[in-house]
């Protein structure tokens, strides 16, 4: 249809359950295609990272204090999940209609400090999102050429709420080799003139496209990307940091 | 690499200027591949789409009125942009850093009122929204089906910008024959427990990775997305709208 190369999706095969210690790169680099290269790009979901690196708690340890109770009171939640969301948080922006809107300790606005209670195997486990998910996505970049020898970019994704659309998108939190931002500015549009659109999330729109060739209730959490050489990178780069708008930024905080 | 059908997003071919009272349907399904089937997307830019209708505004047309004036000057915006944003919003959401933050009348939240200046023919020729980008995608729809006889599904998409993230990303401002929001509430995960993930935005989704295959600076208008035939329908549904947080979900305006 046309002369460029066309994005293409495709989720890895399931992976067997991860567990704290485990060697995520080892893993991925066993379900990757063998014609794996450089250009391409793999996105991960966070949960399986977040195993790996032990990122876990159990509710049954967790003692909730004094503002957790109240919260969960007022809420309608269980306060040891809410005492596990205060300790992930910098701060609560909204704790209305039961959900608690966090900033995050790393810089993330999402609900619940990111924490996720789903597809763990133990009922009473939560998943904590990784200290620092742009480190975690070089290590395994790092691994993955270890053992292949190859450099694919990596994206760990979440699936967070927007504002003022309804629905969760998966964006990404973590990344390495990636140009995570495409700016436009100050580049001529196809009529020369300035563009109202100047800053493409483009990091963010291939965890979404990633997300979208897999099923939630599937146990495929790696998606390889191909079509996108133009954003990958030698040198891991700024990562998604990048993609967190600052405080003095924030309209609506 | 899955035994799934991967995701495959490729830009149609360039499309000549689009003119107010263009066959949009017509010129889309000239460049459409022969292939084109009843499960596929469309994903086309709804630049071309408010071209094709008329919502276009000239600069040398606008007369600044009071408010206009003084938020322009406040801004250091031009007036007749101000007083065009001022008639296509519904309320001003916030006014900062030379950001005109707007619900528009059609109850979307981004900046300027989704008014676009670039990429147009004439320099002072401004780009509305669709009044009813819904409709538009039904009429787009029904056109491509009168002409081939196959019912894809189509999103028409722009760049909206996030309130904590850094960059835009493309959404779904109108649909037709898709599943917008793909609910999860109430399905067991693969661990057979309650997912913290309840409902996806898969028209948002789409639309981002849509704009992947595509750069800003080329006149590829439209994207071919195959491979999500489960999110697409006969009946064309009930449209993007379903993906704007009503007033009262609403936590942050």
């Amino acid at each position: 249809v046309s002369h460029r190369r066309p994005l293409l999706c495709v989720p890895l095969p399931e992976l067997p359950d991860v567990q704290s210690g485990d060697d995520l790169a080892g893993m991925l680099t066993s379900v990757a295609p063998a014609d794996l290269s450089g250009g391409d790009v793999l996105v991960v979901a966070h949960k399986i990272v977040s195993k790996s690196e032990g990122r876990l708690r159990r509710m049954a340890e967790i003692e909730p204090g004094k503002r957790a109770l109240a919260l969960a009171a007022e809420h309608g939640k269980d306060a040891r999940l809410v005492q596990a969301v205060l300790d992930e948080s910098a701060e609560l922006l909204r704790t209305r209609q039961g959900v608690l809107i966090c900033v995050t300790r790393q810089g993330f606005v999402c609900a619940n400090a990111g924490i996720d209670r789903s597809n763990t195997a133990a009922a009473d486990e939560l998943v904590l999102l990784p200290e620092d998910p742009d480190a975690s996505a070089r290590r395994i970049r790092g691994g993955i050429e270890l053992a292949l020898g190859v450099r694919p970019a990596v994206v760990i994704s979440d699936s967070f709420g927007r504002a003022w659309r309804v629905g969760q998108t998966d964006v990404a939190i973590g990344a390495a080799g990636l140009t995570p931002l495409d700016s436009w500015q100050g580049r001529p549009d196809a009529y020369g003139r300035e563009l109202r659109v100047t800053e493409i999330a483009v990091a963010d729109a291939i965890a979404a496209a990633a997300d979208l060739a897999r099923t939630k209730d599937s146990r495929e959490p790696a998606v390889l990307v191909r079509g996108l050489e133009r954003y990958v990178t030698e040198a891991d780069g700024p990562g998604a940091a990048t993609l967190r708008r600052a405080r003095e930024q924030d309209l609506f905080r």
